[in-house]
Order: structure tokens, then C-alpha cells, then sequence
């Protein structure tokens, strides 16, 4: 079921196999205990560097990845761009040259634009982890709710998974469908016509449908996804406004009822409340909004120590 | 004298008993130490976390809690705002909740709005370190103010400290006025009676006296703790000038002859040089400014062990 | 040949012997192989603080100083002026005494004006490190160009060095022209008129010629070190467009072909491709602007090594 993890890089959940998925989760499930104990440190990444280089701002992404980082005694240097060479004309490639140089073993990059840690992998010789590249895939999100679901329902084949929301822009829709539908679960996505495209059911061969309303989406599931409104990625064209969005669209205990009894619900945050979702979803019984956060460094270890060629 | 440190979070002196104030007194001065020490750094906190949450811009403060964590040899972790979340819609709550579920030992927080550290506090497993909360309370300064005043005067009890400036801005003043008072000194606070409120002398049952001019205040003094004019926490309607403001409530080297012989000036910085103090003032024999920045991080690295259950 | 290095701070070259810079050399080459190892880290600076204190914005500098303090098993702590106390009115030497009270061992400041880090030398405990100031001097860039000719020429002494391009605002071309010279290099520097002046001559006593063009430069040159042109230091008046600028001053490969078969091209970065430099040639082999910057790592590892008093 696991399989050795050779990859120099983690750039996306669509060129993993099953087997390397399980290798990460089953790896990142062994890392969780380090953040419970007293001492939340080993020492596997002992004078390594880890380079965290973010091009667009995130506090829970790049602090998740330096916890991981020191978690693991790795040296973790953040970058972000306001401050960076950027603003003196080198270009991106120049400058993540510069940094490889530098001898880091991995550079975490978030990115605007899709494909920009796959062009740095193809120079580096740092392990390229992708944080995020547009809208097109956010694979250690993915993991770390895969995770979260596995850790609570104790499989994922089989599961009946709900993603809602503005599929359109979302890295964490994209990494999410790929990785569970390989690993064997059923998705509906649901959200504004607008923002949920025809052409996104091509992205599987199988396993995913596109449900006509959000409850359709809801009924019979195990496993409620709500993605976050990117306000700041949208022109308002999209739909009429953030209240309309709320009343149709957004998760609340009503709508809730027509999941599975014992069904869970995940969110990527930040949340926007009161719109995508409703605050007492979001803090009820069966949110693991915040179980969420703290798989989140055990899934970066995993893949951290992974990428060094530690073996679980 | 002293009394076991048990509390959860340091959020204010206000809440603390003569025995706890004591306790981080004496710990305090036993890190000094370390920071004189060619290895400046123990294993306390070996394998904790300690996240700087800063709302507000600071180098001094920020850099004091890192460093204090790091001689422990704590991970630290800085999260400023501009870069934050908090710029997506995310709630204030939300965001600690997240940090907090990264599993730190402690967060210490600063932020614009009076009573944010105690809103988290209850919400939070970490440990809180209130480090300015708006015109509230700013513990550890007055916790380092009143380590530098008993490194030079061997004791507080019955010693008369003035207060001048602008206190009505200031978390400054209140902390130093909770916990000189609970050791047992007679502050007198001076400044135009714009930002003296009347309203100040009930924040404490005895031993505060509001002078009519600073010169009153300063008088047979042992310590004069001069406050900095918050320029930016202010509009112009306070008082007509800086200029206005030097000649009339600056310390200058005149003035301090009103005091004790032997009196000790401080500043919890950054100073405004010829506004509120005279450059010969802050420079002189009687400063111990700089003192106060060292003893900052001892008493930094007290308030984060005992916190972490360490004992004296 | 080298000289023990007992100097407090590293503000220039020009005030270095050509014993104590082989000695910085000597030492680097030792620590270039600590980044080449699988445990990049080694325990020399252990409970030592490194601050990195930078008025202008810088991701490779700043990066490397905060990579080579933490292979050396430091403290690093990074404090960039944008969230500073200077925003808050405090004087550069107050905002640098009290960074200097919390007991680093060393202060790496980058200022826009030349001769900061000579003033903050003089009032600190702290080594103080230029790592930029102003169009004054550059030190441990220059060094790491020194290190870069020394591995793939195996000497200074006797090679002929082209500096081409905006001397006049190259803290680069300053300090690099006060260490090829002790060294014994010839240099030859071109560029723009309005960008060349004439009493730049005088700042070395011997070994300095300033060529009428930039092909004269090159002619037969060992060593063609490209200087950035630094677009946000100038106003447009000095040269017509940057599309002129690269025809006329731009390295290219024809004009490579002026010099030395087995020349080889130096650039500080980050680089402005198609203007100073021209991409086949900042891709080329006879590049080695990423060995620069690995090199730059262990100088800056030897430079803090010497400063703390570790001898080679």
C-alpha cells in the first residue's frame, strides 16, 4: 500500500501514486506525536536549511512550514517578496538560482502564478516544494485534509466527499480532488455556476461530479470541504455580493442536516464567517477546522524528511 | 516574599500578587547572567515554541522576547501583521486559534486594542504574554523597569518615583504604576493636564499622587521615569507644540537638580531626544536606559520559563 | 603571507592589511566545505547572537549572512527598518546602543549612507559588519569575488581585472578596487562617462587605469566583473535610456571575445539581463556568478568566525 518516496520534489498531488500518498500520511501520522510531546523537536534535519520563499503573503502556510522545519532542527530562513531582489528586476529564475546556490536542501515557494515551482524545480538542486501556485495545486493542504480524514473516519475509499464553493480558483479544490479520488473517494463539487467550470470534472478520469445545487452536494456525505471565498483573487463580476453568496452558497447547520449524521467538515482557512461559512458550523461538534492546523506541520515534517531521503 | 508562579499567562501586573512580582524578580536576575556569558544560551526551553504575535511595529520589544527565547533555546517564530492573515477577513480569534493549535508553549502578543491578550488567553492552551495591549497594560517593561530600580537601589519599598509625560496613552505608566505601588513606592505623575487624567489616581488605592507641575513630581525623587510622547497614538489637540512640550515638560538636566543626588533616570525608548528628554539627561551618569534593555531580556527570559513551569 | 585577524569590526577593505585579507580568504576556503557537507552546521559561534540590521531592502545579502551565522551554530535575528523604531523617531545611534545592550556579538548593518556602520563602531560593544553603506564600500562582496578569482585563477597577484560599468554608485567597485590592488591585481575600470569619474583614480595609490571604453577594458583581461546598474539609485540624466546602456556598456559575447580566452566573468547580482549583462553570457561557461554566491556564504562564515575572536 506505501511505496518508497524517491521524488526530488513535491509539486503536486497529481504526479504522486497511491502508494507515495500513503507513504507521506502514514509518515506524517508517526511526526504527529512530536508536536504533543514536551520536547516537540528530533533532530532528523540537523544542519539542513530550509528556505520558505513566499510570493504572495500567508501567516499559517509559512509559520506551519518553519514549526516543520525546526520541528525537525532544520535551520528555516523565510523570504518574502515585498523585500526581496524581485523589486530590482532579477528575474524569478535568477533568483531562485541564487538561493540554490546557497545550499539549501529544500526552497518552499508560494507563488501567484501556476507552474513556477515546477520551472524552479527543473534548475534547482534543492527539493522544490510547492506552497501553493496559483489556482493550480496546493498538495500539502490536500495532505494534511487527507490526513484529517483518515485520522477521524479511519479510511478514505469509499467516502462520500462534499467540496464546496469557488472551485474555479482553488489550488485546494484542485490537489484535493486529485488526491482523494486516487485514493478511492466519491467528490461532488458544488458552488455559483460562475465558479465552478464544466471542464473541472476532466481532471479525473473518475470519481468526481459536478452536483447541480449545494445540497446536492451536502446529502449523504461523510466528509463537507468548504473552500474559502478568495475575495482578494476575484472581480466582482463573479457573483452579486458577499450576502446573496452566504444565503445560497454557504455552509450552515441547516444545510449541515443533510449530510451523514456523524459527517465532518473541513475548511483551509482563513475563514470568511458568516459568508462561506456559518460560525456555528465552524465551531460546532463536527468541525476539524483547527485539527486541520495541527496535522498541517505533521504532513510538512513528513514531507521535509521525506524529500531528505529519510525513510520512515 | 516570594510565591510560586502558577499562572497560565502574564497578561497585566494588575493581577499579580508582591509574591509573584517578586519571584520574576529574583528569576530574572538570575538569567542576567547568561546574557553576560561568553555561551549565551541554557537548555530551558529546549524544544518549545514561542511565537511573536505583533499587531503593532517594534523592534525593540519584538527582538527582546526573541533573543530571550532563543538563550533559552526556545524555536521562535515572528508573525507581523501587515503580512498576516488579518488582511484576508480573518477573525483576530481565528488567527490565535490557529497559531494556537501549531501547538507553542507560549504566544506573546501585542495589539492596538486594550484587552486582546486576555480574549486570547481564555481561547488559547499556550501561554499568553501580554507585551502592549493599546493604553492598557505593557507588563514586562514595568516588570524591567522595577528589575533595573533594585539593581541600583537594592530595593522599591519607600522609594519616590516620578512619572512624566503623557500618561494617559501610556501602558507604560499604568504597569508601573500597578506594580511599584503593590512594592511599595510613592510614584507622584506629572504632564499637561491634557494627559493626566484626574480619573488616574483610582487605577490604585494608595501611594499615587498626581503633582501640579513636574517639577512637583520630580522633587527629593529617587527615580524619574520619563514616558514617551506617542506621537503617533495622538492628534495635535493635546497640547500646541513639540517645541511647546520640551520647555515645559522635558527632562533636562536643570530639572533633575530638583531630585535626589543619587536619582536614576529611565526610558522605556524609543526616545524622542530634546522632546521629552535632553540629550545630556539621556546620555548622562544618572541614565540607566540602556541597563533597562538588558535587564529586558532577563526578565523576558523569567516571565517565558516560569511560564513553562519551570521554578526558580 | 597572512595575518592573524584581530580587528573588532569589518567596516571596509580599505582599512585591512594584505595579510589579514588573505587571512578572512584562508579561513573561508576552510568553512566552503561545511556547506558542501550533508550537516551543513558546525558548533564554532554556539550561544552567540548575530543581528542583521538592514536599512536598505536585501534578499541575497541578508540571506547569507543569516545562512552563514546559522551554520556556525549562532543565533541569528533579523530587523529590517520598514517595522523599525526609526518610523517612531528614535536617531539611528539610539536604535543601534540599544540592539548593542542586548549583547550580540555581532551587528551586520546595511545603510543608504555612507559611513553608518564606522559610527555605530564606535559606540558599540558589538562587531560591527558593513554589509553595505551607501556608494562607500561593500567589504565581504568584495572578499567573495576575491575567493572566486583565487579558486578558478589560483592567484590575484599579476591578473588583469576589468570592472565594467556604474563605478560611481558601486560601493562594489570601490571595495573591490581597494582589495585586487593590495593584492597586486591591475585593474582597469569603464563605463559611462557621466558614471566613470575621473578622481575615482585616486582612491588606490597604483594598479588602477581607467580605460577609454569598455572594449579597452577588457582587452586581455583575466577577470571582467560586471557591475549592476543600479536603476533605483539614479536619476535618469546619467545615460539616455537602458536600451542605449546595454549597446554601448552591455557585456556581451562578442565583446568577451576581447579578452582572455579563459577569462572569467564576475557580477554582484542581482543582475539586470539584456542590460549590463547579456543572458549567454551570464549563462555561459565562463561565469561564475553562482559560485559567488556559495563563496559568499563562506566568507561571511569567516568573517564572523574571525570577529569572534576564533582563530584559523
Amino acid at each position: 500500500m506505501t511505496e518508497t518516496f524517491r521524488k526530488k520534489d513535491l509539486l503536486g498531488i497529481r504526479d504522486l501514486s497511491e502508494g507515495e500518498i500513503n507513504t507521506i500520511l502514514q509518515t506524517a501520522e508517526s511526526f504527529r506525536d512530536v508536536s504533543r510531546r514536551e520536547v516537540k523537536k528530533v533532530p532528523a534535519l540537523r544542519g539542513k536549511t530550509v528556505i520558505n520563499l513566499f510570493f504572495e503573503p500567508s501567516t499559517r502556510t509559512r509559520t506551519s512550514f518553519e514549526l516543520a522545519a525546526k520541528r525537525l532542527s532544520a535551520d528555516a530562513v523565510n523570504i518574502s517578496v515585498a523585500s526581496s531582489s524581485v523589486t530590482k528586476g532579477e528575474t524569478l529564475l535568477d533568483t531562485a538560482m541564487n538561493l540554490d546556490a546557497m545550499a539549501p536542501h529544500v526552497i518552499v515557494v508560494r507563488h501567484g502564478c501556476a507552474g513556477v515551482p515546477h520551472q524552479l524545480a527543473k534548475i534547482s538542486r534543492a527539493s522544490i516544494v510547492n506552497a501553493g501556485d496559483g489556482s493550480n495545486e496546493h498538495p500539502t493542504q490536500a495532505l494534511l485534509d487527507a490526513m484529517t480524514i483518515r485520522e477521524h473516519k479511519g479510511k478514505i475509499a469509499g467516502l462520500k466527499v462534499a467540496i464546496l464553493g469557488d472551485i474555479l480558483h482553488s489550488r485546494v479544490a484542485r490537489s484535493n480532488v486529485y488526491l482523494l479520488t486516487k485514493l478511492g473517494a466519491r467528490i461532488r463539487v458544488a458552488g455559483p455556476n460562475t465558479l465552478v467550470p464544466k471542464e473541472f470534472a476532466g481532471v479525473v478520469e473518475s470519481g468526481l461530479e459536478i452536483a447541480p445545487t449545494i445540497d446536492d452536494a451536502i446529502k449523504e456525505a461523510d466528509v463537507v470541504i468548504v473552500l474559502r471565498i478568495q475575495r482578494e483573487r476575484m472581480n466582482d463580476a463573479f457573483f452579486p455580493s458577499m450576502r446573496e453568496y452566504s444565503i445560497f452558497y454557504g455552509l450552515t447547520k441547516k444545510r449541515m442536516q443533510l449530510a451523514k449524521k456523524d459527517a465532518i467538515v473541513l475548511h483551509p482557512g482563513p475563514m470568511n464567517r458568516g459568508i462561506e461559512i456559518a460560525s456555528d458550523v465552524a465551531d460546532g461538534s463536527s468541525s476539524l477546522i483547527l485539527n486541520q492546523v495541527e496535522y498541517g506541520i505533521a504532513v510538512r515534517m513528513a514531507v521535509l524528511f521525506l524529500l531528505s531521503g529519510g525513510s520512515e
